[in-house]
Formats: structure tokens, C-alpha cells, sequence
């Protein structure tokens, strides 16, 4: 049985791409937060998420992920709000900032883990696009008040990476850790 | 009235990220083949497509697109049947290949036109793996037989450049071109 530890649908869609029978059970684990080094926070919160499923169903294959938003070294996770997203957007326009995923496989007592990087080239917006961007309530539940896939496509110039990572699920860099963990996500039953 | 010159499913979604209102009318003009340079051949297709619709439509603003896949210079289109596409993912598999989009607005007599390239790397591919993929389909009416959106994105490394070019319309790149030729796609009607 594979178990993804993520309520996030993004998440589940793009884990459609790997494995077709999977179920969702979300993780109730808290948290780390400070951390200086980005790249280990988002790791080790992929880490409790997926033990904190693992440690009640043993058997299975459990994917713990998790992103965050990173500018000049500053960690963003999700907005405070309207006014939070859109002070969040407007530090984020016409600069360059970094998608990190965290990701972590539980299987057979052992834990496999990866961190993904993408970066994220914003062009510059205005305050008008702004406002009316975050008041569609997109950015509300994103980590970093937008989603690539959504309403900020016409703002993102470009990106360095794994567009499926600022999504939310970086699946080729998973497909490769599975594989190297020896684990078939066609086969897992 | 804003009109898409193209039949693409995937152009459309992609246009109602910049505009809520534009109909579709796919073009009927003969596609340009040989060229040296392939922006220019992707321009000059995109130019083609959307003069054929603004001549029956000379007050609409008219959008053409072209898609091409580029191998160490060679311009894959879409693939000849299942054969084709498995050979063509075979000649993408663990290399890195160039997707231009060639852009052009017809609005009030003049025509505006844009090129974006983004550089796409795929992993490498067992003979299993494409054949699977080539047999779902999905590759038949891709350029490049392959849809980074799609099942390909389990076998993608990674993007440089933006990921809407690769689906098929460079959505950034568009709006910034509408702007610079002082078409407002909100307001137009």
C-alpha cells in the first residue's frame, strides 16, 4: 500500500503520474521551524510527516513532502491573509527566489529522503495585478502566495528546474529516489 | 473580439490565464517547412496562422502560435503514428532539447511577433517506459511527442525557461507583447 501524507490535491495529481492506486492520509505531525540551512527544514518536515503516517501503518510506503518559498536566504510559507499574500507577492515581484521541496519515503523501516530545488524568476508586477491576483484567494493556501500553475502563470518570466517541484511534488527527482530505494510504485499494491 | 488561431485545447486553458473572453478559429493557412533558422520557421508559421483569420477578421486582435521541438538542430514536429513517437522519445531520452514557440498579434493592420526558446531536459527512458507512454496516445499530437504536463513529466529532469512554452503558448512572453504593442486583452470585446 502506498500512503501519501499530504491533504494537498496538487500533490495527489501529480502523484497520479507515478502510481495509480495510492490513498491519502494526511499527517497531524507538528512542524519544525527555525532552521538555517532551508534545504534540511523542508527534509525534515517531509520526514515527520511521512513517519508520523508510517508509524501507524508499518507496512506501507509512505511520501511525505514538503515546499516552501525562499528569498534573499528568507523562508516564506504560507500568507497570513489577503494583505499577507499580497505583501508577500510584492516582495516576490520582478526577482528571483528559490522552490524547495522537501521529500521522504518510508518503507520497510527505513526513511529515503531528497530535497528538490527550482528557481523561480518573477517578473514585475503592479500593485493593480497585485491586489486583484490575491484577491482570488489562490494565494491563500500556497506556499509563497501563488500558484505556477494558476493565476501567477502570466507573471513567472521563467524557471530553473522541475516546474512539477513548485507545484507542489517534484516527480521526476520521487521516480528516482523510489527507484533507488528499490521501490516500484507500478507494483506496490 | 480576440480571436486564437489555433485548435490546441492545451492554448486555449493557457489563453484564460490573460483573458476571459476570445473565441477560437483555427486557421486553414499552409504551414511554412524548410528553414535554417528554426525561430524564424516557428514565427513565420505563427505569422501565417493568425493572417489567414485576421484577413476574414480585420477589426479582431488574432493570436497565432507555433510549437516546435529542437533536437542538436533538427525540428521535430508531431509524430508519424505510434512508431514514430517511440522513435522520436528515443532520440529525446537523456538529452536536452530546445521547444520554441513562435508568437504573433494581428491588431488594426499591423503585426507583432516574439519568440520564446525554453530548454527542456529529459532523463533517460528505458524501451519500456516509451513504449508505454507512445502507446497511450498522448504523444500522437504533441510536437515532440511528448506533453511536459502530461505523462511525460515523471521522465523531466528539469526546464529552463517557462514551462507554458513547452504546453504551448508562452503565456509571460505573450502578455509582455500585448503590452509592448498597447493591447489590453481585459478590456478588449
Amino acid at each position: 500500500m502506498i500512503i501519501l501524507a499530504s491533504g494537498s490535491p496538487r500533490r495527489q495529481e501529480l502523484l497520479g503520474k507515478l502510481c495509480k492506486n495510492f490513498i491519502v492520509e494526511v499527517s497531524d505531525a507538528q512542524e519544525a521551524q527555525s532552521a538555517d540551512d532551508p534545504k534540511a527544514l523542508a527534509v525534515a518536515n517531509a520526514v515527520l510527516k511521512a513517519q508520523s503516517v508510517a508509524a501507524k501503518h508499518p507496512d506501507a510506503v509512505v511520501i511525505g513532502a514538503d515546499t516552501i518559498v525562499v528569498l534573499d536566504g528568507e523562508i516564506f510559507g504560507k500568507p497570513d491573509g489577503v494583505a499577507g499574500a499580497e505583501a508577500m507577492l510584492a516582495r516576490l515581484s520582478g526577482k528571483r527566489h528559490e522552490v524547495i521541496t522537501g521529500l521522504a519515503i518510508c518503507a520497510d523501516g527505513s526513511v529515503y529522503t531528497a530535497a528538490e530545488v527550482t528557481e523561480v524568476y518573477f517578473g514585475a508586477m503592479t500593485a493593480a495585478e497585485i491586489k486583484i491576483y490575491a484577491a482570488t484567494g489562490e494565494p491563500l493556501d500556497k506556499s509563497g502566495s501563488y500558484a505556477l500553475q494558476g493565476g501567477a502563470t502570466k507573471f513567472i518570466e521563467k524557471i530553473h528546474g522541475d516546474w512539477s517541484n513548485v507545484v507542489g511534488l517534484p516527480v521526476y527527482r520521487l521516480k528516482r529516489l523510489a527507484e533507488a530505494a528499490g521501490i516500484n510504485f507500478e507494483e506496490a499494491d
